[in-house]
């Protein structure tokens, strides 16, 4: 199918994905009075003394921002706010769809990280959080921090953070498949943008200890001279240390037990594949072209593969983490969304694939409906055992 | 029925006025691909390439923001953005249920006025057009002129403007009971905040010559000393340049064909209204409690009363104009809602009225299902006759 044109035509009938609809009807005096003046100032005076009973009393507790610049669209890059409102339209879609949280896209004409943090910090206290979204590395990074710090209300870059749990979900369960421990693996990880920063820190967190991350000038080292301006990437060199710094992703590639790629299409070879560790995993995520495609690393004698297209087996779909993160944290009026709660997010995804684990099922599927609750329900529990709950 | 009590109750349980629904199932594969990636980047280019195409590709053509920052909320004052919600929540119900307009609350945490005029700038790409709610005077003035001054779309404080509107059509319609011209009457206008400085300046813009505007420390006259700080009132002032500078409400009172209250409870009394021209009109205002009971005001010699209560004939409600005015500006991409689709918003709902005009009858009810097409018709048609409409 032309899903670009159909997409067209649809989005040309829809004129905007998204309805508000009152809960109410106000066709009378009397419930003009009850949802609007006068009454409603009863239920202002009540969160005036008490701010949080606005999550009692207003839409608060379930509704979330969907904010971007514009500047890293899908693979589009820096197509502007309102180009970009299409799909933080359909992101706010599918948080309705597997989530139940009503979410507002709100596209922010500036790429300047002040004027972005300043505007979503002054709207904190609208929303029961914000899901930033499509922002170009490395102003994420310092957009996320900052924003985190400033907010009282959970604050999720979903490119970097959804990425990354879905990962560590499909990882942990091919690494069952063939035997071998996140602590004691050698990864490589080609892409250090949002994505590829977030999942390299998050495997980190949950073990992972041997890794040669590369981006586009090749293996990140400490000291190599573009990293003085991008403490993002001096950060990751600083924790990996590889011992290797010359030949690009083709040495890194070599004895590696996984591969995760969010980088470009067709960096990678058959004979890469074949000069990494016995029962190689391989994750090559570019979209719509992967890294390598599937049936070409299982042929260089990948274990397991995984991609982000839904024509393969494994995808790796945020769709599997955001919806369900944000439900969990906002039932219990969650400060954050932390590493506790992502890495139980993670863990509860990979659960759900259980015994019918096998190469071609190391994830559950995008539309599984076990995947609302398990998640939602996990990322609750972690958050309230970390504190960072409020209920 | 305590309104206070009962309104309470039910925002527990609505926990939230307003649903933000899909206007399509993401069941499938296919309708993911539809409506989010990969489909959805064609929409998005369209965008890119025209951005005014984000009117035809999303819900851009009939979104807006209702924005406060809590500080002028009804007649409790400042309480602040989390309490404001209540009544942000239910404006945008009204927009919804008189306008079909989908509009989001955006409640600003901060009173200064470069900070909230930068936020509302940056998401005006996100929107159609901005209302403004229950921002204090005299900040509400500037941060509305800067505003209009930035953005590409309209902006309306409703406080302001709404209530002009509809005084403007009641007016207008008593005058012509009493045979009398607005050219020609003398007005006396209690209350010069938002509400009052507005309802001003739209009459005098129709033809409005003389006129006494009244605040709490009197009778505003040029070079009153508290006016050096205040540029809305120090141009109210010039104006209309009074004749008599001392005696407060009852001196402005003697002689005067017309009495518009926006003020406190009980500040008219009877004698005052003896004190007037033969028919006097009067439109208390205040609420919940009027400047003057409507008969008390009868009692005194008044011809015609309106006031802002439900429970009285002649209600001036907001309700009869911003969703039909939003509707009408959305309907034409209207780059700006001008004195011109204020007027003609006025006129359309005095012509409303018609033959049935009467003391007790001189604008539309809250609830007359003509009121939006008349309305948002008339709106569309001086927007394309001024220049403000963009289709």
């Amino acid at each position: 199918m032309d899903y670009a044109a159909q997409s067209l035509k649809l989005h040309a009938q829809w004129r905007g994905k998204l309805d508000i609809v009152p809960k109410m009807e106000v066709d009378s005096v009397e419930a003009l009075s009850l949802a609007y003046t006068p009454g409603v100032a009863q239920p202002c005076l009540e969160i005036q003394k008490n701010p949080d009973k606005s999550y009692e009393l207003t839409g608060r507790w379930n509704t979330v921002a969907v904010v971007t610049d514009g500047s890293a669209v899908l693979g589009l890059g820096d197509i502007g706010p309102e180009a970009g409102m299409p799909v933080m339209e359909g992101k706010c879609v599918l948080f309705k769809a597997f989530g139940g949280v009503n979410a507002v896209p709100l596209c922010i004409r500036s790429k300047d990280v002040d004027e972005i943090v300043n505007t979503v910090t002054l709207l904190a206290g609208s929303f029961g959080g914000i899901n930033l979204e499509d922002i170009s590395a490395p102003r994420c990074f310092e957009i996320e921090r900052r924003l985190k710090e400033r907010c009282d209300i959970p604050v999720f870059h979903d490119d970097q953070h959804g990425t990354a749990i879905i990962v560590a979900a499909a990882l942990q369960n091919a690494l069952k498949l063939v035997g071998k421990e996140l602590s004691q693996i050698k990864l490589v990880l080609s892409g250090a943008g949002a994505a590829g920063s977030a999942i390299f820190r998050l495997l980190w967190s949950m073990g992972l200890r041997q890794a040669v991350v590369c981006d586009i000038h090749g293996i990140v080292y400490p000291g190599r001279p573009d990293l003085r301006d991008n403490p993002n990437l001096a950060g990751l060199a600083d924790l990996t240390r590889p011992e290797i710094t010359d030949g690009g992703l083709a040495a890194a590639f070599k004895g590696a037990d996984v591969f995760i790629g969010v980088s470009a299409p067709g960096l990678v070879t058959g004979e890469m594949v074949q000069s990494m560790a016995a029962d190689p995993i391989l994750f090559p995520m570019a979209n719509p072209v992967p890294e390598i495609l599937p049936n070409e690393a299982k042929a260089a004698g990948a274990a397991v593969v995984g991609t982000g297209r839904s024509d393969f087996p494994n995808q790796i779909n945020n769709i599997l983490a955001f919806p369900a993160i944000f439900r969990g944290a906002l039932d219990v009026r969650a400060r954050d969304i932390n590493e506790e709660m992502k890495m139980a997010a993670a863990q509860a995804l990979a659960g759900l694939v259980g015994d019918a684990l096998s190469p071609n099922y190391i994830v559950p599927a995008a539309f599984d409906p076990r995947v609302q609750s398990a998640v939602s329900a996990a990322v609750a529990e972690a958050a309230r055992r970390s504190g960072a709950a409020r209920i």
